[in-house]
């Protein structure tokens, strides 16, 4: 793409509940880029994210901003089952787009983003903040110098009390609705992130169990993967009372990567430890590092919409983590290893 | 079994290695037994055995043993490959039989184990003390008294540092050669716990690694079972560096067990807490009460012994048990679901 690096790169953003104060953060700490109007299908919200960030224009249509505003890129931020039909129309008015995760409720959609946007010579970069947490970033930097040796195995966990004893996931309460829930929504942050620092998983099996009968989904899950020689845990609950004394909390919970030589370990208030047979260090990350995620992602699309780089997460490479979810639920549903690749011909 | 119970039962015990200690000291505070005669391959550990417990008799034979004393039971502590031998030569003379886990190599040697057993008219037990841990007797009387209502998840972990970086098991160093290591030997105790919390398992999986090449079998796993809607995680590692800042040890690791209304969770130190919504309790054990283990399932065979009431553990409960164990390994091996009954026959 060729501009004036003087000008700034102008964006919308579709969406104004809870996702989107981390983008809008994002954004106003992104100097190349300016937010030129927000919309949401409840008109209140909006304009209080407009009045907390200074964005000048509201909508309550995205069609009505879409005519309004002739701009680079649109942010989108609502669930998933609307993100193809705004896809759609963006491609078609040439803006490129920022799309939040988890992409689509199908691979068949996500496939028809991918094609829908290539025709249009956009570009199309899902959102995924996951492996931008700095401690993801600073735990693949000491996989891949040696310091722990062999990696072997990783845990990924996360237990929170929001679906009993009364289901009340805030200003997320789409969630009980969903028929696919905390592997589609909580997990895919996973899987992507095991893909950063691991590359392909091989296969994937999964156990999932409603506890609230009165959700749609699953709350409670445990995935298992293989990455090449690493197994990998992902042990989800938004049901459970957890039994971990550290009541501060970070996004992704605890997670502990273990090789030959040495164990990281990322404890959930954020303490990250690299315990080796002769020492521990202990890296101290700034409190609130946590949202450096989304800010991140978000200066990785503006880099990447500025010098023409590729996107880490754009749609083909998306397809991946999708076809891990996917596989993941498929598992589930027949109690079946899903092989990667191989299995592909199950997934809707 | 009539008897005077005036007199006491007697019994020998074949094997002066790691297990043996505390077999010994379960026996030794056991006032309706007394061990008669000890034998070991390695006559030195069976004479310090001797001479630690006041046991009368030492032997490097354990047929001589059995020539020169009829007895009514025999205690057997020594690696699995050897149970076979053993059991049907004190069958065949009418000993009644405890035998250390993991029983058999394989599920037709313990089919013939019992089949003999069985045809000789002795009573047969396998010596699983995973169960009697005070805190899992705890921890069913909490879960069937409904305190953390519906149960759902299990997770049962242990990670120590053992095979890296140079393999030392200390006086269970047979453990190198095994072809089958940290499932068959630790997991045993995890699959067996787990069927005494909450019934038969419907399917099981498994990811396993072999970290240090030297071992022939594998010290890192992960096992995935369904115990009917309780979801059951085993993750298991002699390799790693655990992360836990927890120093003191427990036998089994922590576990925590989630249900619908709370959560049991037993640290690493022994700790038990009982966490609900509205309160936290935590029960204390006493200081290294993981040994009342083998000191509970030793009084409870000579319980049924002296009362003519079944063993838990007997072994057709054992097959069981060995079905999963081997179903983990069908499951590893192959990279698919082991299915409970249906899938027996892939089992050797």
């Amino acid at each position: 793409m060729e501009r004036n690096m003087s000008e700034k790169l102008r964006g919308v953003i579709i969406g104004a509940g809870f996702a989107s104060g981390f983008h809008l953060s994002g954004w106003s700490n992104t100097p190349e880029v300016e937010i030129a109007a927000i919309c949401d299908l409840r008109k209140d919200r909006a304009e209080a994210r407009a009045s907390q960030f200074g964005i000048p224009k509201v909508y309550s249509s995205f069609r009505e901003m879409f005519d309004n505003h002739k701009v680079d890129f649109v942010d989108i931020a609502v669930p998933p089952a609307l993100h193809l039909e705004i896809i759609r129309e963006a491609a078609a008015r040439g803006y490129h787009i920022l799309c939040q995760k988890p992409i689509a409720p199908t691979m068949a959609e996500l496939r028809e983003m991918i094609v829908l946007t290539e025709n249009a010579g956009v570009r199309f970069m899902v959102n995924e903040n996951g492996r931008h947490q700095p401690w993801f970033r600073k735990a693949k930097e000491l996989i891949n110098s040696g310091t722990i040796g062999e990696p072997y195995y990783t845990y990924l966990a996360y237990r929170r009390r929001m679906s009993l004893p009364v289901a009340d996931f805030g200003d997320q309460n789409f969630f009980k609705t969903m028929p696919k829930l905390v592997i589609y929504e909580l997990g895919v942050h996973y899987l992507d992130t095991l893909r950063y620092l691991y590359g392909e998983a091989k296969s994937v099996f999964a156990l999932t169990h409603r506890a609230n009968p009165e959700l749609a989904g699953e709350e409670v899950a445990t995935v298992l993967a293989k990455f090449g020689t690493v197994n990998a845990v992902m042990d989800m609950s938004w049901a459970s009372l957890p039994a971990s004394t550290v009541k501060e909390w970070v996004s992704y919970g605890p997670c502990v990567i273990e090789g030959t030589e040495g164990t990281l370990h990322l404890e959930q208030n954020g303490r990250f430890r690299i315990i080796r047979d002769t020492c521990e260090e202990q890296i101290e990350f700034p409190k609130n590092s946590e949202f450096l995620a989304y800010q991140n992602a978000i200066q990785h699309f503006a880099d990447c919409l500025l010098t023409g780089k590729p996107f880490e997460t754009d749609g083909k490479d998306t397809l991946k983590t999708m076809e891990l979810v996917f596989g993941a639920y498929d598992a589930a549903e027949n109690n079946r290893v899903y092989e990667v690749g191989k299995d592909i011909s199950r997934l809707a």
